[in-house]
């Protein structure tokens, strides 16, 4: 670099290393602490199985290494030093990001018995023991991925005291509730590029999820490589696919963060793309295009015809080249099929072979398939669809229906994985997903049946997402559910759990995820300018309605783009449980709170003040002027809220009819209108309710 | 997908396109508008050549065809797509992504001569025209990098008008002014990653610049594979480097967009990564290890053996083989190299050869390594101190040391590249950068001397940047030299160039930059929490220090992790020119001026309002408490402000030794703290300055 600036006599000054590490270590202060001044702030999401913590701390410093007791392991070395980033960036302190080699004395060390499976299982041991003394951490685990899991522990333990930052004394010794804890990726419906999906995998990660789930191909896109069958991407996509080596690099990146990959190919619904791209797989006539629009389409593979299975068994077969894990998902759902109960070449099929209807049809199908997967040494896993007698016992349901669903596949004997409470396009906030149990202790199931609920599966359906909007849909939200399948059953403290993942939130945000900032990218490309102050408290007081609710109002299809005012908000913003909690606890005793009291009026006082700043904005921005109405609603309802904190305070009587053109305000504002809600609408209601008239 | 709630019917109500055709066009507004309504605003960044507006407009609907009117070319397909994106995504309305096929009908007609050249050149006609009718629009061009050109313009043009987005009624005749608009990236002294180096690209195609500059080797880092001299990276790097699929990739991306790849190589300074790798290369002792620390390195390559000439022809010709572009980059700068000066065997050759010095010796090298280069059919580019009379002609010289080196080496025949004025880590105001002309109409060169030279180079060093820092160091400032390089001379009106700058920030976060994201996901990061509206008002008042300031203050290395409350805050923030302007017109006639006087009162007491909460904040964070001081003496100022503004608007004078405590404090501010600096120091100095005592 020409640095005009640069003293003649620095290059000599600086020629040694020595001379730089002086120079680091006194740019930042690193004295040591009495480790007794340091209490511990528990911000571990999952919380682990069981901790003790002591007070005091280990104090980081530039001389900070990380080695492994006696094994060197490449997965290993990658988890470390990716943990050793994390921290360097957390705090400044710039301690070397690379591992030393085993056997090397350092402040961090692993004992690690194995590396692990080759390919890892729903077995593997994914326990670890985590202790910090005085003297440094020490992780001890079975296998490398059990070390993972405890190096993500280390790494959200660091916190700050007085000017430093310290590792708290703590105990740990964790292993996950549930062996299979998933997120399935929708990249069908609309394709998401791999850097999309490498830092989902980063996010998985840090919350202790293990398997990615990835649903490959659908109705409006096949999104893998085949090479035997080039044109089912080819035809059976717009041109947006991963390559097979795609595949294998995110295999590898998954299981370099401890993370199998269970891919999904969609059958014998779900398939228009395999139909468009190789016509003679169809049971009617193939469809014309590709789908742009969304919902359950008519179009089934032939279960009828052998050619269907050759088909099937040479791209499986393909397929399991590049998917090692054990698992692999044929989807098996919402198969209308109106081809099965008019086609007479397939009802004479059916006849023949005695399958009375289309279910006992697509249980024959499964039957073939699974025959297939079994030649592959794969297990079948799809969803409740294809739980059917007729299937031996070793497959797998992801249950979208629920619960009891899943239940009544593990009393048959089946296998089972929870989906149903996990749906993030449902919009609902992280509690309730929080509160779902896959396998509650209430249960009926006998001991026996609860080890077949083998976990449960985040679900995040792609028909309303983008590359832009989908990490603040998955994202935090996952995280408590992360916690769910991993930390014990009673681990349901819903203040405890928002007050963690607002933490956890900004070190995904660390990895390179954009949940938090994608709400004020939006805004300022929704109104052209950079000044949002006023829009981005505006925004504050909305949420995305749920994938159904938009469908009826906007008929949302795959060209539909996703650049509105709903794309911009998120799911379960913090006003959603601010104001909920405020008011929950301003009602306790309206008459003396003031704190909740003065918090509550500010907030909704500040949401009302932003509406006109925001109405001119919206003169200037057709897609933003889609929120007009909720722009006329918001100072209204806030007014209705000022009055019945104002009334409650006081203890005063409403007017006649008051409450009741209130609750009507509400009613008007619970209307669908520019796809989102009023976060406040449930605590606005207790308010009014609590007056009296 | 599972969809519990789907309707029966809707499949079925579905499955034809053309109903999906119809209740798309129901569920936007693209109602046809009367032209005359819509007034044309100029965003337009770099401005056009030419440019004429009437009133009118085309409205924007589904239907929006795109096609060249003769000539398929899949770099123009490609350029037409990303063009047509981006007005989706920024409209919201959902026409068709994709060019169609050549001759189609289209409301976006392209008629363009030819592919252009197969390497491009610096003589490629990037020259467009574009004119937009009630009908449509419709770009000509010699070439497909001039199409791309008029696509970047169009997309631009597109604007708001009532419930509609239009192109407004323009005709433009544009070309570049120079022929040469680069921006150079350091990759040696912090590595970036390849997504990075792509919407950097992104960016600078959107503003029409044409070179990427690839600075790959440095004394702290070797970044580019060789096959033939693995160990330069192996040994030469910290694992951090570009494979030669990469720069294959990256070349071909850059190409896509009508940008050329110019590689740098430096020697035989700032090259102790070649050195570590290869001993025998070193002039004197080989240095112990790539350096972390900065500064000028006393190793230089041995310019007395034949070896380090056979070395560095197969490496350039293993290097040409991956960048094509007709020039290549020597670096040549810096090279203090002490052991030319002690070295016996060195002397002896410089007096075999009569080479009295070691700038002679230099040039001797340069001479050998232009024979190199020419044998490989490259032009040889290289920092100033390359020119010598020992050198032909036709090199070109990149300078560092200003506007008279560049004109010197015109007088004497070379051409040239202005880059110092350019330089970003100075952490200057768009306005400096903006205004500093690479040729200016005074300039006393001949017309032939002026021709030589050849346009400028933005310079993006890499001392204290890192992967998350480098979008806002880059952008947007880079958006208002783009246009130096490219429009008129005469376009120097800064306020209007701020006013479209903030408009091609917006447009640039949505090709993925995060230059305007990055500051809350810091401050996020640094406070641990989410409720950063006070730090964010408190850090708008700052601007990181420059790259020299810091270095004195902070020492920074390759080691000093980036992510202090400096990194967190942009360079030429809109507090700086919005409360400079302010001022200014304030100061015009402080006894009348009601407006500007309250936008400045308002500004100054916000954030000055925010200290406290940020102070709390600065407790739970050592990284954030740096600023401690700053913060300390944010609210002393802000009360300078007022007082002063009081004492202008109501024409009193000041009480005696008031100015002189006032300025006092001001130059006690300007001191360095925390490596950032408050942006409103030089207005608040006028202000104080203007109160009469």
């Amino acid at each position: 670099m020409k640095i005009r600036f640069w003293p003649a006599s620095l290059s000599s000054s600086l020629s040694s290393i020595a001379a730089v590490t002086v120079i680091l270590a006194s740019s930042v202060s690193f004295s040591q602490m009495s480790p007794s001044s340091v209490t511990f702030t528990n911000n571990l999401m999952p919380r682990p199985a069981s901790l003790t913590a002591t007070d005091g701390g280990f104090v980081l410093t530039p001389e900070f290494r990380a080695a492994a007791t006696h094994f060197d392991d490449p997965r290993l070395d990658g988890a470390i030093h990716r943990a050793l980033l994390q921290i360097r960036q957390r705090t400044g302190v710039p301690l070397p990001a690379k591992a030393a080699p085993a056997g090397t004395e350092a402040q961090l060390t692993l004992a690690v018995q194995g590396a692990g499976e080759k390919i890892q299982s729903i077995d593997e041991d994914e326990s670890y023991s985590l202790a910090v003394t005085s003297s440094g951490a020490r992780i001890e685990a079975a296998t490398v991925v059990g070390a993972m899991h405890g190096l993500e522990t280390l790494v959200q333990l660091v916190q700050p005291s007085g000017s430093d930052y310290v590792l708290p004394l703590v105990s740990i010794k964790d292993s996950p509730r549930f062996r299979w804890r998933g997120l399935m990726v929708d990249c069908g419906r609309h394709f998401e590029p791999m850097d999309v999906l490498k830092r989902t995998i980063d996010g998985m990660a840090a919350v202790k999820l293990n398997v990615f789930h990835w649903h490959l191909t659908e109705d409006q896109g096949f999104r893998i490589e085949s090479k035997l069958y080039p044109r089912l991407t080819g035809i059976g996509s717009n041109g947006l696919f991963y390559t097979q080596q795609d595949a294998k690099d995110l295999v590898a990146y998954a299981r370099a963060r401890g993370i199998r990959v269970v891919p999904e190919f969609e059958m014998p619904g779900h398939s228009t793309a395999w139909q468009v791209a190789y016509p003679k797989l169809a049971s009617g006539t193939p469809p014309p295009a590709v789908r742009t629009q969304f919902g359950i389409a008519p179009f089934a593979l032939d279960p009828t015809r052998e050619e269907t299975y050759q088909f099937i068994a040479r791209f499986l077969g393909e397929m399991a080249t590049l998917f090692p894990d054990a698992y692999m998902h044929i989807g098996g759902d919402e198969t209308p099929a109106p081809d099965w109960k008019t086609n007479p070449r397939i009802l004479a099929f059916m006849k023949a072979h005695h399958l009375k209807d289309s279910p006992a049809l697509q249980a024959y199908f499964n039957t073939r398939v699974l025959k297939i997967l079994t030649g592959l040494h794969k297990h079948m896993v799809g969803w409740d669809e294809i739980l059917n007698p007729a299937l031996p016992k070793d497959i797998v349901i992801q249950s979208w229906r629920g619960e009891a669903s899943l239940a009544k596949g593990a009393e048959q004997g089946y296998q089972g994985i929870l989906s149903a409470p996990y749906y993030l396009d449902a919009m609902k906030p992280a509690a309730t997903h929080y509160l779902a149990d896959p396998l509650p202790s209430s249960s009926p199931l006998t001991p026996e049946q609860r080890k077949r609920v083998l976990g449960g599966e985040v679900c995040m359906w792609a028909e309303q997402l983008d590359e832009h909007t989908i990490d603040s849909r998955i994202w935090p939200r996952t995280a408590a559910i992360a916690e769910r399948f991993w930390s014990p059953e009673n681990v349901t403290d819903v203040d405890d759990m928002y007050r963690r993942l607002n933490v956890v939130s900004i070190q995904l945000e660390g990895l390179g995820l954009r949940h938090l900032s994608h709400e004020d990218a939006a805004l300022r490309s929704l109104a052209g300018t950079q000044n949002i102050d006023q829009l981005r408290t505006f925004a504050s007081a909305f949420e995305p309605v749920s994938f159904h609710d938009r469908y009826q109002e906007q008929r949302t299809s795959q060209l539909t783009v996703l650049n509105r005012f709903v794309d911009a908000v998120r799911p379960d913003p913090p006003s959603r449980y601010r104001i909920a909690k405020l008011t929950q606890s301003f009602l306790k005793a309206p008459q003396s709170d003031t704190a909740d009291q003065a918090a509550l009026n500010q907030w909704f006082e500040g949401v009302s003040n932003s509406v006109p700043a925001v109405e001119q904005q919206m003169k200037h921005s057709p897609l933003l002027a889609e929120a007009q109405t909720r722009a006329e609603q918001l100072p209204g309802l806030a007014k209705t809220a000022a009055e019945a904190i104002h009334l409650l305070s006081t203890g005063a009587k409403a007017p006649a009819g008051w409450k009741a053109g209130k609750l009507s305000e509400i009613e008007t504002a619970k209307k669908p209108s520019a796809v989102v809600r009023f976060t406040f609408i449930d605590p606005l209601t207790s308010l009014v309710n609590a007056v009296q008239e």
